[in-house]
C-alpha cells in the first residue's frame, strides 16, 4: 500500500507534479498518482477522498490551478495531511490557485507550498512521515548535505573562475 | 417548493445574505435559506447540492468567504446556474473569496457578482428566472423605473438645495 | 430569432469569444454574433442594447477588455441576464477587465465568468435557458457526463502508462 | 452658461466632489454639478451627454467608484475633455474605480486623477480652460506661490520650534 | 512654435510616444518631441519645464517608467496641463509607472492615461486644444465618425462572414 | 519532553499564536512556547533552531510579520516539519509575511497557513502527529464531527428563527 | 554641521519622520529636520538639494507619500546616500509611495526601507557613517545587545507567566 | 582586503549580480562575490556574516529572489549596511523577493534597490563609501556628468534625425 497519493485536477499540471513524484522515488517513498477533478466527478473525487485513509494513505499532495478547490476539499475529507500546490496562472501568476489553497477557514487546514513547488510538496510530505521514521530522517539529514555540497562546488566555481567565465 | 435556494458557508455571511433575502422577497420569488458548510459537513452538502434540483431550486445563490468553494462545489453537482457572492475579506479585501468563486475551470461555470454583492446576486436570480415569467419581466422594468426615478430626485435636489445643504 | 447575443467590444476578443459560440452551437443554442462598441459608436450600442429584448434574446453575452463598460452598459439597458467576459490584458492581466465587469452598483448586475472564460459564459447562458428548457437541461446533463468520463479516461491513461509515458 | 459640469454617479461621492467645487469656485469658474448615472438612468445619461457641448460645457469632470463606467461614457459622446476621479473602495482600495476610468482603448481618453483626487481634477479643468485664457493662468500661477508661501510657513516653524512642538 | 511637447525619459519609450507623435500629426497639431531625464539631468530637466510656457507650448505629454517622476515634477513647473503616460514595465507591469504618475497630492495634478497609451495622451491634448479651437473641434468629431465607421465594418465583416472566416 | 514548539517573532503576534497553544492543549498534545527573533538574537536562534529536534520537537509551528523570515530559517536547521502562519499587516495585509514564508525555494520547504491563521496550524500540526498516533486520528475524527454538528445546529437555527431574528 | 538632513514632503508625515529623529539622537548623530516639497517649491527644492553636499550632509532621509519624488530628486542632485521612506496611503496601502521610492531607473540608486519606515531609515544611516566612524560601529554593537536581551526578557517572560497572563 | 562582498542566494542570480561587480569595477572598488544560501548552508552563512566585518567588508550586498532571507539575515549578523536586490520571479514579478527584502521589523534595516537593480545597488555601495572618500565622491560626480551627456546625445539625435529614423 502506497503512503502518498500524489492527485491533480488536470494532466496539464503533470509537469509541476512530476517533480513530486521524481522526489518521493528519490526518498523512496511509495506513491499512487492520479487525475482526480472535484468539478468535473464530484462523485469519483468524494469516494477517492472519503477512502483514502482506509486505503492506507498518509498524506495527499494535491496540485490545482485556478479556482483551486481540490486541495481544500480533500482537507474536509481526509482526516490525515493534505498539502496543496498552487499552479501558476497566465492571467494572476496563480496568485488564483494560491489563495483558493491557503485561505482555508478555521477547522479545515491544508499545508501549501510555494507556486508551482513540486519538489517542495514531495519534501514536506517526507518530512511528516519522518516524524516516526528514522530511516527516513536520516535520508532527510543526507540531502541536507548533499544541498550544502552543491552550493559549496558553485560557490567555489564562481571564485574560482570569476563570474564572466562562470 | 422554493425557486431559489440561498445558501451560505458560515453565519458570518448572514448581513450580505439578508438583502440577498429581502431582494427576492420585494420581487415575490420564493427561497429557502441554509448555512452548510462543504468543509465542516462534506456530506450534508454534496446530499443537499445532488438533490437540489429535485427539490425544484431552479438557481443556487451561494455565499462564501476565504478559500471559498461552496459556488464552485455546487457548480459542480447542480446543473442550472449558480450565483457567487465573494465576501470581503479583512486582510486580501475579498480578493481570496473572489479568484476562488470567479476563477472557475472551463465546463463548471458559476455566475459572480461583485464583493459582498448581496442585492446584485437577488436581481440576476429574477432576471434568470424572468426569461420565462414574464410578471417577472415586467416587476424588473418597473424596478428600473423606480431606480430612475430615484437618481432623478436626488439630482433635483441637488440642483435646488446645492452640494452644501444637501 | 437566436436566442443569445454574443457580442465584443474588438474583433481582437475574436478568439475567446469563438469558443463562446462553438459551445452554444454544441447544445444546439441559436444566438448572433456582433461586434459593438459603447464607446466608439454609442448610438449604435444604445440602439442595440435598448432593442435587444425586443429582438427576442433572452441573454447576452458581452466580451471586453481594459476598461470594459460594455458588458455593464448592456445590463443598465437589458433587463434580462448579461453575462460578462473579463478579456486578458498585457500589463495588468485582465484585473483591469474584469473589476470594470465584476464590481457593478447594487441595482445593475452582471454575471461576471474568469478572465478569457469563453466556454463558461457560453455554459451559464446555456443553464439560463435549461431553467425552462428540459431538453437543455438534459443536454446539459450528458455534457457533464462527457466531463467525468474524459477525465476518468486520463486517470487511466495516468495510471496505466505513469507519468514518464503519459 | 457654465463652463465645467461636475457629475458623480451617486450622491455618496459628493464628500470628494464638494472639494471639486470649493476649487473650481476658487478660481471663479462656473460650473454645473449634476447626479447622473449612466447605470440607473442610461436615457437622461444619454440625453446630458450629448448636449453637454451644446450647452456650452467645456470641461466635464466625472467622479463614479467601483465599475466606473461614467468618465469612459461621457467621453464616448462629449468631444471636449473629460476628467475622470476614482473613488476609493472598501475592498479593492479604489482600484476598481481606477482600472474602469483609466484603462479607456485606444480613441476615447479619459484624463484620470488620483483616487479620490476632487482638488486635483478641479485644478486640471482649470488648467485646460487657462490655454486660452489669460486671467486663470495668473491665478494658477498665484496659486503656485501660496502653495510654495504655505510650506515654507510648515517649514519655519518645524525649524523654530522643533519636531516635538509643532 | 510648437503647441505640444512630447517629452521622455529614455529612448526606450520611443515606440509609445510615436504612437503619440502620430496621433498629433494626423490632427495637424505642431509639436517638439524630446528625450530629458528628470533624474540624470537636472538642471537640463528644469531649464526645459521653467522655459516651456515661454516656449509656447500649451500643453506637455510626458512618457515615462518605473519611479516615473518626469510628468510629475513637470507638472510642479509648467503651469498649464502636463498629462503623463505610465509605460509597461516587466516586473510590475506598469503599476510602477502609473501609481507614481497618477498619485499627485493635491494641488500639483497630472493628466493620466492608460498604461502605455501613447494614442489616448495625444487626443486628449487635441480635446484641451480643441476647448479654443473649433477647427481641431471639428476634426474630432470628423474622427469620432471614423472610429465608428471602422467599428460597423468590422461588424458588417463579422455578420456576413462569421466568425471562423473573419 | 514537548512535542510542538510554538514560536514566534514578536509578543505582538501573541493574539494569533494563542488560538495555536489553545487548539493543541484540546488535543492533549504538549508544546513549548517561546519568543525567538531571527534576527534581533542569531546566535539564539540558530542554537534554538539546531538543538529542536534533539529536544525532542517533532514539528514547529513559528508565526510571523512583515519580512518574515522565522518559520523559513527554521525550514533551514530543523529537519522535521515546519509549519508558518503570516501575520496581518497593515498596509500590505500580510501579504509581505506571507510572501515570505510561502516561496521558499526547491530543498527547504515550509507549510504555510493563512494569514492569522492560528487555529490551522495547530490542527496541521496534529494531522503530521496522528499520522504514527492512532489516538490523536480519533480525536481528530471526533473534532470533525463537533464542526459538523456545530454547523447543523447553525443550519436549523436559522431555518426556524429565520435570518430577521437568528 | 549636522551630518544627516531628515525632509519630509508634508508635515502629515511628521509621525513616521519623529521615529527618525529620535533614534539619530539615541546614536548621537546630529541632524537638521525640514518640511520641503519638490512639487510645491520646486526652486526651493533645488536650492536645498544641489547645496546639501556643500552645507556638509554626509546622508540624507527622505520620507514622503503617494507619487512620492522627493527621495528620487534628491538622489538626482545629492551626490552622497538618500535614503527614502515610503509613507502608508489609505487607498494603496502605501504601494503608491514604495513604488515611487524604489524604482529608481539605473544610475540614480535610493535607498529604501520598509513602509513607514523611520526608524529603520535612521538606523540604516547611522550603519552608513559608521563605515568611517569606529565610535558608531560600537553603538551599534551595542544597539544590538539590548536588542537581544529586550527579546530574551519578553521570552523569558512568556515562559514564566505562560501566554494567558503574558 | 576587499571592500565590497557580493553575495547571491542561487547561481540563477548572476545576470543580476554580474552587473553589480561591473559597476563597482568601474569605480575601482575592490569586491568578493560568492553564492551562499542562508537557507541550504545556515552554518557556512552565519560564519561569513559573522565574521564580516572582521574580513574588512564595510557593505554587502545580497541579492536573492521568491523567499529572499539572505539580506535581511545577513543584516541581523553585520553591523555595517547591507543592500538587498530583490530578484524577479515569474509568478509574482519579484513582490515575493521585494517583501522579504523591504519590510524588515525596526531594528535591522536592509537598504532594497529597485526589482533586478543590479547597477543601483553598486551605486549605493559607493555612495556609502563615499561618504568617507574624496576620490569616490569625485568619481560619482563624474559618473553623474556622464549620465548627463549620454542623455543630450540621444536627445540631440532624435532632434535631428527625427523619431521615425531615430
Amino acid at each position: 500500500m502506497a503512503k502518498v497519493l500524489i492527485v491533480m485536477g488536470s494532466d496539464s499540471d503533470l509537469p509541476v507534479m512530476a517533480k513530486t513524484a521524481d522526489t518521493l522515488t528519490r526518498f523512496g517513498v511509495s506513491y499512487d498518482m492520479r487525475i482526480i477533478s472535484a468539478h468535473r466527478e464530484p462523485d469519483e473525487f468524494f469516494d477517492c477522498a472519503q477512502n483514502a485513509e482506509r486505503n492506507g494513505y498518509k498524506v495527499i499532495i494535491a496540485g490545482a490551478g485556478m479556482a483551486a478547490h481540490l486541495p481544500g476539499m480533500f482537507a474536509a475529507l481526509f482526516p490525515l495531511p493534505v498539502i496543496g500546490i498552487p499552479m501558476h496562472t497566465k492571467s494572476l501568476g496563480g496568485r488564483d490557485s494560491l489563495y483558493s489553497i491557503l485561505q482555508m477557514p478555521p477547522g479545515i487546514p491544508t499545508a501549501t507550498v510555494a507556486i508551482d513547488g513540486g519538489v517542495n510538496a514531495a519534501l514536506l510530505a517526507v518530512k511528516m512521515l519522518a516524524i516516526s521514521d528514522e530511516t527516513l530522517l536520516n535520508k532527510l539529514k543526507d540531502f541536507k548535505e548533499e544541498q550544502r555540497t552543491d552550493v559549496q562546488k558553485k560557490d567555489e566555481r564562481l571564485r574560482e573562475k570569476g563570474y564572466q567565465d562562470y
